[in-house]
C-alpha cells in the first residue's frame, strides 16, 4: 500500500502542495498554493478536507503566513501572523483539528524572539503535526484491527481515510492496518451525499490500494445491516465532545441503524478531535450552499426556488457507540475528556 | 391544486400520453406511446414510475395491445395481446400494481367473445382503474389527514405523490388533503438517490402547488429527528406482504429512525398494492445498474472497477410500521391481508 501524503510543504515552492480532492476520481492533480487566500479558498471549497487533513493545514496555513510576512519587528510580524491565522481557523467551523493546528502553531511561534525564528519555528511545528499525525494514524490502526473478526464487511461513510489526513487514514487506516496484518477485509462505502466523499474518494483510495470496496447510496446501509452482511461501522470524527461525536451528516443514522441491528459502532479519531471544552450544544454544525444539494455537473436536481437544508455534519451522542479508536488505544463511553487528554498529555510528557 | 394526470389514454393518438419523469424538474415534456415497445422502455427508465402510476399503465398498456392486435380470430387475439402482456408485466418486478393492472385488464378482456369487444372491454377496464386510483388516492388523503395534528411537518421519501399515480397522490395525497381541510404542513422531501425522485418529483409537485417543501439528504433524516423537527414520516409502498412493506430502498432506514425517535411512520398505499399470496423471502428485489450511482450528467462519481450494490427497493418489517393509510380506511399491524382483503370486496361488493 502506497503511502502518499494528501498534503505537504514543499521547500522549493515556499508553499503548500495538495491533491485537490473536488477532482477525484476522475482527475489526479496536485496544486502549488502560495497565498493564505488560495489555502482558504481550498479549505471553503473542500479541495482540502478530513479532520486530521485541516489540522495540518492550518499548521502548514501558519506557517505559509509567517513564511509571507515581511514585517521585521517581532510585535509587527505576529499581529499579522496572529490575524492570517484568525482567518484560516475561520474558514471551517465544525473541525476541532483546524483550530487545533492553527493554535498549536502559533503557540509554537509566539515563544520565539525573533520574525526569523518565528518563520522557522512555525515551520518546524507545522512539520511536526503533519508526522505526528501519521504516526496517529498507524496507531490507530493498529488499535482498531484488533477489534475486527477474520473475516469481515465493514462498513463506512465519507471518508476518514489517507486522504483526510497525512497518510495511512483514521476509520480507512484500521481498515489498512487489519488488510497489512492479514485479515480479510471487505469494506462498503456509503457515497456519502452531498460531496459524494465515499464513492470518489474512499472508493478510489481503497482500489488503488487493492483493498475490496463496493459502493452504495446512503440509505441503502440499514437494508444492507438488516440482511446481515456488516460486521462493524468504523467512521472518523470531526470534533468529539464528552456527549457527542460530531462527523460527517449521515453518521448519526447508521449509528441508529447499528445500534437497532446490533452491530458495534466504531469512531476512529486521534486525541487532537477531541475536545474537553465545549459540549454538544455548543458547537455550531456548518451549514453550507443549496447548490451542493440541487446541482451536478451539468444537471439541475431541484426545482428553482425550492430551498433545502444542506447540514454538513451531525452529532452522534455517546450512548450509541460502542468505542472509540484513539492513538492511544480504544476507550468506551462514558468518557472523560479531560482526565484522558491529560493522562496522554502525562504519558507523553 | 391542480389535478393533473399523470398518464392517460389519447383517443385521437390511440395511444397513451404520459409526462416523461426522467426530464423533471428542468423539463415538463408529455410522451405520445404509440406501441408496447416504448411503453415497455418508459417503465425501465423510470419515465412512467410509482407504483399506483405502474398499475394504470400496465392496465393501459394491455389495451394499447389490444389495440394494435390485427388477429381477427377471438384464440390468436388473446394469445397475442396475453404475450405482449406478460412482457408488459415483466418490465420492473418488484411494484405488484403492475402486474395487478395487466392482469386485471386481461382478465376483463377474456370475458369477451370476439377481438372487437376485447379491445373495447381492456379500454373501458383501463380507464377504471384509473379512474378508481384517483377515488382511492383522495380516500386514502382523507383517511391520512386525520392522522396528522395541526401544524406539523411530514418526512417523506421518495415521491408517492399525483406523478406516482393517476392523480393527488398517496403519502402527498395525505399532505394534500390535509392542506385541502386547512391544515399547516410542511413537508421535509428526501432527495432519494440514486435517482432523486424526491428532489426532482415531490419538491416539482409540491411546489407547484404552492406546498410548503424543503429538500435534504437522505441520511439528514435521521439527525432532523432528533432535533425534534419531525412530527410524522409519510411513504408510499410498491408492495406490502403479510409481514413487510417494500418501498423505495431508505425506507427501512427511515423506519428505524422514526422508531428510536418515537415518531409515528405511516404507509399510505391502496388495497391493490396488498400481497396476499406472498411473504418477503418471495418477493424480489429488483437491483438496478451501476451507472444510475456512478454517472450524473457529465460527472464521473464512482473509481472506474469500483463495483456498486444498487437495490431499488428495501423492506421494512411490519413491527416498524405505526398504521397503514388505506382506501378503506387505516389497519394497524399485525395484518391479516387475505382476510382485509375479502373483507373488502365483500363490501364494494
Amino acid at each position: 500500500m502506497k503511502e502518499t501524503a494528501t498534503l505537504w510543504w514543499d521547500d522549493e515552492l515556499a508553499g503548500i502542495r495538495y491533491i485537490d480532492q473536488t477532482l477525484l476520481p476522475t482527475k489526479y492533480a496536485i496544486v502549488r498554493c502560495t497565498s493564505v487566500d488560495r489555502l482558504i479558498t481550498a479549505i471553503k471549497r473542500l479541495e482540502i478536507r478530513g479532520a486530521p487533513a485541516l489540522g495540518v493545514a492550518g499548521g502548514y496555513g501558519v506557517a505559509l503566513a509567517a513564511n509571507l510576512c515581511t514585517e521585521v519587528s517581532l510585535n509587527a510580524f505576529t499581529r499579522k501572523v496572529q490575524k492570517e491565522s484568525g482567518r484560516i481557523r475561520e474558514s471551517r467551523p465544525t473541525a476541532v483539528n483546524l483550530s487545533w493546528g492553527v493554535d498549536r502553531v502559533l503557540a509554537r511561534m509566539l515563544a520565539v524572539t525573533d520574525a526569523a525564528s518565528a518563520q522557522k519555528a512555525a515551520l518546524a511545528e507545522a512539520t511536526a503535526i503533519a508526522a505526528e499525525d501519521t504516526r496517529c494514524c498507524h496507531a490507530i490502526g493498529d488499535y482498531g484491527a484488533a477489534l475486527l473478526p477474520d473475516p469481515c464487511t465493514v462498513l463506512t461513510h465519507c471518508n476518514a481515510g489517507a486522504l483526510a489526513c497525512s497518510t495511512w487514514g483514521t476509520a480507512l487506516g484500521v481498515v489498512r492496518s487489519a488488510v497489512a496484518a492479514g485479515k480479510h477485509v471487505k469494506v462498503i462505502a456509503c457515497e456519502t451525499r452531498p460531496l459524494l466523499q465515499g464513492a470518489r474518494l474512499t472508493a478510489w483510495e481503497l482500489a488503488r490500494d487493492g483493498i475490496d470496496v463496493t459502493v452504495i447510496t446512503d440509505s441503502t446501509a440499514a437494508h444492507i445491516m438488516r440482511t446481515g452482511k456488516i460486521d462493524a461501522v468504523i467512521v472518523g470524527a470531526d470534533r468529539i465532545t464528552g456527549d457527542a461525536v460530531f462527523n460527517k451528516i449521515g453518521t448519526y443514522m447508521h449509528a441508529v441503524c447499528a445500534r437497532h441491528h446490533g452491530i458495534p459502532f466504531y469512531v476512529a479519531a486521534p486525541l487532537s478531535t477531541f475536545d474537553a471544552t465545549r459540549t454538544e450544544r455548543e458547537v455550531t454544525i456548518e451549514e453550507r450552499g443549496r447548490d451542493e444539494l440541487a446541482v451536478m455537473g451539468n444537471r439541475t436536481l431541484i426545482p428553482d426556488g425550492v430551498p433545502v437544508k444542506n447540514y454538513a455534519f451531525d452529532a452522534t451522542p455517546m450512548n450509541l457507540i460502542s468505542a472509540i479508536i484513539t492513538d492511544t488505544g480504544v476507550v468506551r463511553p462514558p468518557l472523560d475528556i479531560s482526565a484522558l487528554l491529560s493522562e496522554n498529555n502525562a504519558h507523553s510528557s
